[in-house]
């Protein structure tokens, strides 16, 4: 058996999720459907974290087995060729069989962008929430900074959440103005289901002045989704990649 | 009368280009019927280039008149909510009756994005033109400067071009690399119809080694369309915008 490892890109906007479905179509059932033509054999893949319908990747990191190998090269043009043109294998390599895309995960990251500016921006219209009222990115930084490390994250995780744990270790979130755009970075072994949603929308009350920027941290220890902000657009969110023991992590 | 100034985004493939069409959805009807509403009476706007279909804009510059003005934020945020997300009004200013949008424009601006890497972009698909073959910027960037000045272009001019003259002076034509793409400008006070989607497709046969650079000049001097290269597609270009006498342009 061969464990190939692929670095995925998709539209979130064309699929259901990043999870096979059998009604609408996962990236994981498109990929299937081309390694399986590929390998001449049914291919299993996994991938390092879920996304919901409408989250976008830009770092989705995937990885299947199989018994009839291919050249690196042979597999990413056949998969790009066989696939969707909103989903892209930027880059196959071949994955130690101790190596799993999901369990050896140590850190994931996500970027969240804002069009902050006053026009809607039509170029960009599925790719940004946009908010033309002005946000003090100054303020979400601060209120960012203030949750940071290991928390019981119960507020900012969806109902529908089926981790079987609550506490997260939240080692990145930052929040800053670049051009139009306002970024929200977030980075962590794990997150709850629609924690970097839910914690985007509770810095845009702040941003928006709704909220003092310590308000962040106190919904964060009342432990209740009630109190926290509403979830954040799906189609603004960017799984940025997943990191293995041994690489170079951006907070390093 | 009140002229107004009205700087606008569009994503060019969700439109017939910028003319009003009777079969299909041109930016300056989906203006049109929105101002039309907004101001009670039958407006015309007249646009500062025409750019075919697929093709995008940044800074395309319109204009109308009416004999019923409203506040100019009033006439954005009506624009806005009353037009398809897939064009936005970023300014509107009132201009002074002598103004005129496509007249009075001293010079006028494109860039073309090609995207070089192995994989395609999914989240850029619409937006770029995929390339995956390594390109020379620095060749096409000489070959770029070698047709810059006053010249015949007949050979980088569509069978369709309305034009009856064929001389233009182009002002900026420059080819560089940026990550993972690959940009070219493209500045003059007037351009042939497809002038710019052809220099790119003949850019392209410089930037792949197909052509030296000295090729393109000598494609210039022949005046014949069927020794350029190929029509780049529209999806890459965007119309970035037009200057009127006073204002600062990008070459001062």
């Amino acid at each position: 058996m061969t464990r190939f490892r692929l670095d995925v890109e998709y539209d979130g906007g064309r699929f259901c999720g990043w999870q096979r479905q059998e009604v609408c179509l996962g990236v994981q059932g498109a990929l299937e459907k081309a390694l399986t033509r590929l390998h001449g054999h049914p291919v299993t893949v996994d991938g390092s974290g879920r996304t919901d319908t409408g989250v976008h990747a830009l770092g989705q990191v995937a990885q299947y087995d199989t018994s009839n190998p291919r050249p690196v090269d042979e597999v990413r043009q056949a998969v790009n060729a066989l696939t969707p043109p909103e989903v892209s294998v930027t880059r196959v390599s071949e994955a130690p069989e101790n190596f799993h895309v999901r369990f050896s995960a140590v850190y994931r990251e996500y970027l969240y962008r804002i069009n902050n500016r006053i026009a809607p921006p039509p170029l960009d219209r599925e790719r940004v929430w946009h908010l033309f009222k002005p946000l003090d990115a100054e303020a979400m930084n601060a209120a960012a900074a203030a949750v940071l490390g290991h928390h019981d994250f119960s507020a900012f995780r969806a109902a529908a959440c089926q981790s079987q744990r609550v506490d997260k270790t939240l080692e990145r979130l930052e929040a800053f103005r670049t051009g139009d755009e306002v970024h929200i970075i977030a980075g962590a072994r794990s997150f709850l289901h629609h924690m970097v949603r839910n914690l985007v929308g509770s810095l845009v009350m702040v941003g928006h002045g709704k909220w003092p920027p310590e308000r962040l941290r106190e919904v964060l220890d009342a432990r209740d989704r009630q109190k926290a902000g509403p979830t954040a657009p799906a189609h603004g969110l960017y799984f940025t990649g997943a990191w293995y023991p041994g690489e170079k992590r951006p907070t390093d």
